[in-house]
C-alpha cells in the first residue's frame, strides 16, 4: 500500500509544491490589523484545500479571534481516531530588509522552501492534508478517522483556542492528538519531543510600617520589609539547589533509566553552555544533568525582586514594602495551585515578625507529558524510523506550550509532537525555510504512522 | 558678674529683638539661586553684627558656595577657647499659604518669635553674638576666647564646609566646639545631645550569565543572581537581628549604666511608636531598647533591591544582574572603611557559585560621640542647671548631621550640642517660632557656661 501511496506523493510533488506556495504567498500575520482581511482568506484556502484532499464537514468555525478551520473524515470504523492540529497563522516577516528573497513570494533553493511559514506551520500542516489525498486517491479509503483543528492564533498565544476546545470537545474528541510544530534533532534525525513544563506564577509583597521611614530615626528597632523578604527568599532552596517547599517534588514522575539514557543523545555540552552564557560554573539542583535541570526537573526561579528607592544614589530609607515576583516550571504530574499550596504553607511556617505578607497567584499552566511507550508513541516512532532508518531520539523542552496540554487534557488524549522541521530553519526570522528532504520524508513518516495506528489493536482506544 | 551680664541683657532686649527681627527679614534660603543676593546681604548683616558685639578679625570668606563669616576674640590669655558654629542660611518657606503670618516678617506672639529661621538658627546663633556683646561692654572682657564659624550652606548639606574646615584648621582650632541647632527634650527642660550615628552606604551587584535567560530554557540550571542576592542578603542579619558581618560590632563602645539609665528620661512609649507605625510588633536587635537600638546601636538596613522586570505581570526571565543598596548607620567608635571591608570579607566567605559579585562603596560619615562626662559636658550641664533649675537629659540620635562629626575631628576638639529649640517650634515648616523664654535662659545659660569653662583648669586645653 506503501508504494501507490508514495508513487501518488512523487507524481504529484510539483502539484503540492505549487499548493504549498500558494498557501506562504498569503501573509496571514495573526499579530497585525491589518492583515485581517489575509487571515480570512488564508481560512478559506485552507478549507478549500481540506476540501479538495476529500475531508468532510469543513467549517470555518468562528471564535473570539480568528476563525478555526475544521474537518473529519469518520469512515474507518472500528479505526481509532486521530485529531491533527495546526496552525494557518504566521509571524510578522520584518526585518523585511533581512530576507534573502521576499518572505511572502516561496521560492525553491537547493531543495529548501523558503517563506514565511514554511516550517511553521503551513509547510508541516499541508503534510498531513496531502497524506489524506493521497490515501483517499490511491485506496479509497484511511486507515484511522482524522479530524482536523487548525487555528490562526497560535503566534499570538493560542488566546482563543482553549475556550475552543473546551466549547468543542465533543467534535474534536480523539484517541489520539498529533501535531508537527517541533523540529528533528538534525537532518535525517527525527526526534519526538514528549515533556513540556507547566508554570506555576506568583508576586509576593510583604509590607511593615504605613510609610517609609528615615533608616537613621527608625533603622535597627522595626522589620525592614527587604530584610523579611530577602530572608524569605532565601529559604526556597536549599545547599545543593532543591527546593525546599515541602511537598513540591511530590507528584514528580522520576525519570526512568530509560528516558535518562535518550538524553545522553540529545543533551548540550555543558561546556559550551558554559562557555555559551560567559558563567564560571552551571549551578542547579545536584544529581541531575544540565539537560535534566531544564527539561525534567521543577524549579522555582524568582523573577523579579523590587524594594525601596529605584533612583540614582543610596535614600537611607527602610521601605514600607517589597515584593518578588516568582515562576515555577513545573513536570508531570505537578498541579499549578497545588504548588501554590505549598509555597503558602511555607511562607506561613516562616518567622517573620513585624511584617505583613501577601500571596497572589497569577500564572497557572499544567505540565505536559506523552510517556515515550505509551502505544501512539511507539507507533510514531517505527513510523520514523521506517522512513528515516533512524529511531528518533526523545527530547523534552523546559519551556511551556500550553495549547498542547489543554489539547491532551481536555480531550483527554496522548499527544505526539511529530517535528519535521530542522534545527536553523529561521522560524520567527528572516529566511525561514523548510527542507523538502522532510516534505518527502514527512509524507510517508505520516502515511506509515497512520497505518501503524489503523493496524493497532483497539484497546487503548478511549472513544 | 552674671548680674550686671543678665541685666545688661535684660536692658537691651527690645534692641536685640529688634536685630534678630531684622536678621530674619533677610530671605537667606541657600537652596534657591534667585536668593544669592539675599546669601550675600544677610553674610554682610552677620559680620555687621558681630562686629557691633565687639568680636575681631572678621572676615567674610569664600568657598566653592556661599560663604562664611569668621570672627574671633582672643584677648583671654591662658583661657580656653571656644568655636562657635552656627548657619545664617534658612530653609525654603513654602508652602507660604500656611504660614498664618508672612515667613518674612517676622512677629512677636505670646512670647514666641514666628519667622523663617527663627529657631533654626539665626535666633539660637544670635544668642551667642549678644553674650559676647554684653560680656564686653559689662565686663570689657570675656572668660574664654572665642571663635565664630558661621556658614550659609548648612540647609543644603553643608556642601563646602568640611573642605573649608580642612584649609582653615588652624584658623578654627580650638579647645571645644558649641553649637545651639538641636532641640530641648521639653520646655524647660534642657538636652544635651552627645551621639550621633555615621553612615557606610555601599552597593552590591550581582551578574550571572551575559544576558537574561529564559527560565523555562535554563531556569533550574543556571544561577539565578536573584537567588544568589537574597542568599547573600539574608545572611547579613542573625536570629536575633544582630549583623553577622564579622567584627561589625568590634568598636562599639558599650553603653555605660549611667546612658542607659539617663535613656529612661527621654525614650518614647514603645507601645506608642507601634501603634503609631501601625506594626504588629517592633523588630529589632535582641536586649535593647527602641531607643537604644535607634542611637546607640549600629544597623546594616537594605534600603533598596533590584532586579528582573519591573513592569506589570511576570516576565518569566532569570535577570542577568540584581543589586542592592545597603545603608550602615554607625556609633562611635566605628569606622566606615572598615565596616566595609568587613562586608567585602563576609561576601567573599558565601559561598554562591555562578555568579559574580562586586561592592561599590558610596557612603561615608563617621559617628559622634563626647562623652557625657567630658569636662566641657560636665560645664554645660551646670550651666544649664544653673539657668533652667534642671540638670540637661541626655539624648543621642539615630540620624546624622555630618558636619558636627568634621568639626570635632578635624579640630580635634570636643563638640557640645546645647540646643535651646523646642520640639514642635516647625523648624523646616510653616509657622517657624522660637520661644523667647529660651532666649532669656539660652543668654544665661551660655553666659554660665563660658564662665564655667573659664574657671576650669587647663589641664584639657589641647592648643
Amino acid at each position: 500500500m506503501m508504494e501507490s501511496i508514495t508513487a501518488y506523493l512523487q507524481t504529484h510533488r510539483d502539484e503540492h509544491m505549487e499548493e504549498l506556495m500558494a498557501f506562504l504567498r498569503i501573509p496571514s500575520v495573526s499579530a497585525l490589523p491589518q492583515h485581517q482581511p489575509d487571515m480570512q482568506r488564508c481560512a478559506e484556502w485552507t478549507a478549500a484545500s481540506l476540501q479538495k484532499a476529500g475531508l468532510e464537514h469543513i467549517e470555518i468555525m468562528p471564535t473570539n479571534g480568528h476563525p478555526v478551520v475544521y474537518a473529519d473524515w469518520l469512515h474507518a470504523p472500528g479505526k481509532p481516531t486521530v485529531l491533527i492540529y495546526g496552525h494557518y497563522d504566521v509571524q510578522p516577516a520584518e526585518p523585511l530588509e533581512l530576507w534573502e528573497t521576499p518572505p511572502f513570494e516561496p521560492i525553491i533553493r537547493d531543495n529548501k522552501l523558503f517563506g514565511r511559514g514554511s516550517t511553521d506551520d503551513k509547510g508541516q500542516l499541508l503534510l498531513y492534508v496531502k497524506v489524506v489525498e493521497a490515501f483517499l486517491k490511491t485506496q479509497g479509503t484511511l486507515p484511522v478517522n482524522v479530524k482536523f483543528c487548525i487555528e490562526g492564533e497560535e503566534e499570538i498565544a493560542s488566546k482563543h483556542l482553549p475556550a475552543f476546545v473546551e466549547a468543542h470537545a465533543d467534535l474534536l474528541k480523539a484517541d489520539s492528538i498529533v501535531l508537527s510544530d517541533t523540529q528533528m534533532h538534525g537532518p535525517g534525525k527525527p526526534a519526538l519531543m514528549y515533556g513540556l513544563r507547566g508554570l506555576a506564577g506568583f508576586e509576593i509583597t510583604i509590607e511593615g510600617a504605613n510609610s517609609d521611614l528615615h533608616s537613621g530615626l527608625f533603622g535597627g528597632a522595626v522589620q525592614n520589609p527587604i530584610h523579611a523578604l530577602t530572608k524569605l527568599l532565601s529559604s526556597f532552596h536549599d545547599e545543593n539547589g532543591k527546593v525546599a517547599v515541602e511537598g513540591f517534588y511530590d507528584r514528580v514522575i522520576a525519570l526512568s533509566d530509560k528516558e535518562r539514557e535518550a538524553f545522553k543523545l540529545v543533551e548540550p555540552d555543558e561546556n559550551k553552555v558554559r562557555k555559551d552564557l560567559n558563567v564560571r560554573e552551571l549551578y542547579g539542583e545536584k544529581g541531575f544533568s544540565f539537560y535534566e535541570q531544564t527539561t525534567s526537573r521543577p524549579t522555582l526561579e524568582i523573577t523579579s525582586v523590587s524594594g525601596g528607592f529605584q533612583g540614582e544614589g543610596i535614600k537611607p530609607i527602610i521601605p514600607n514594602r517589597a515584593s518578588a515576583k516568582i515562576a515555577c516550571r513545573l513536570v508531570a504530574a505537578q498541579v499549578p495551585e497545588e504548588i501554590m499550596d505549598g509555597v503558602e504553607a511555607h511562607i506561613l511556617a516562616q518567622s517573620l515578625p513585624g511584617v505583613n505578607i501577601t500571596l497572589d497567584r497569577q500564572l497557572r499552566g499544567n505540565p505536559f507529558i506523552t510517556p515515550i511507550d505509551d502505544p501512539v508513541m511507539v507507533a510514531a516512532a517505527q513510523a520514523y524510523e521506517a522512513a528515516y532508518g533512524e529511531w528518533p531520539v526523545y527530547t523534552r523542552s523546559g519551556g511551556s506550550i500550553p495549547i498542547v496540554e489543554v489539547l491532551g487534557r481536555v480531550l483527554d488524549a496522548p499527544v505526539v509532537l511529530m517535528g519535521f522541521g530542522l534545527p536553523g530553519e529561521n522560524l520567527h526570522a528572516p529566511n525561514e525555510h523548510f527542507h523538502l528532504m522532510n516534505w518527502d520524508k514527512g509524507t510517508e513518516t505520516i502515511s506509515r504512522y497512520w497505518l501503524n495506528l489503523g493496524a493497532m489493536s483497539t484497546q487503548y482506544m478511549k472513544n
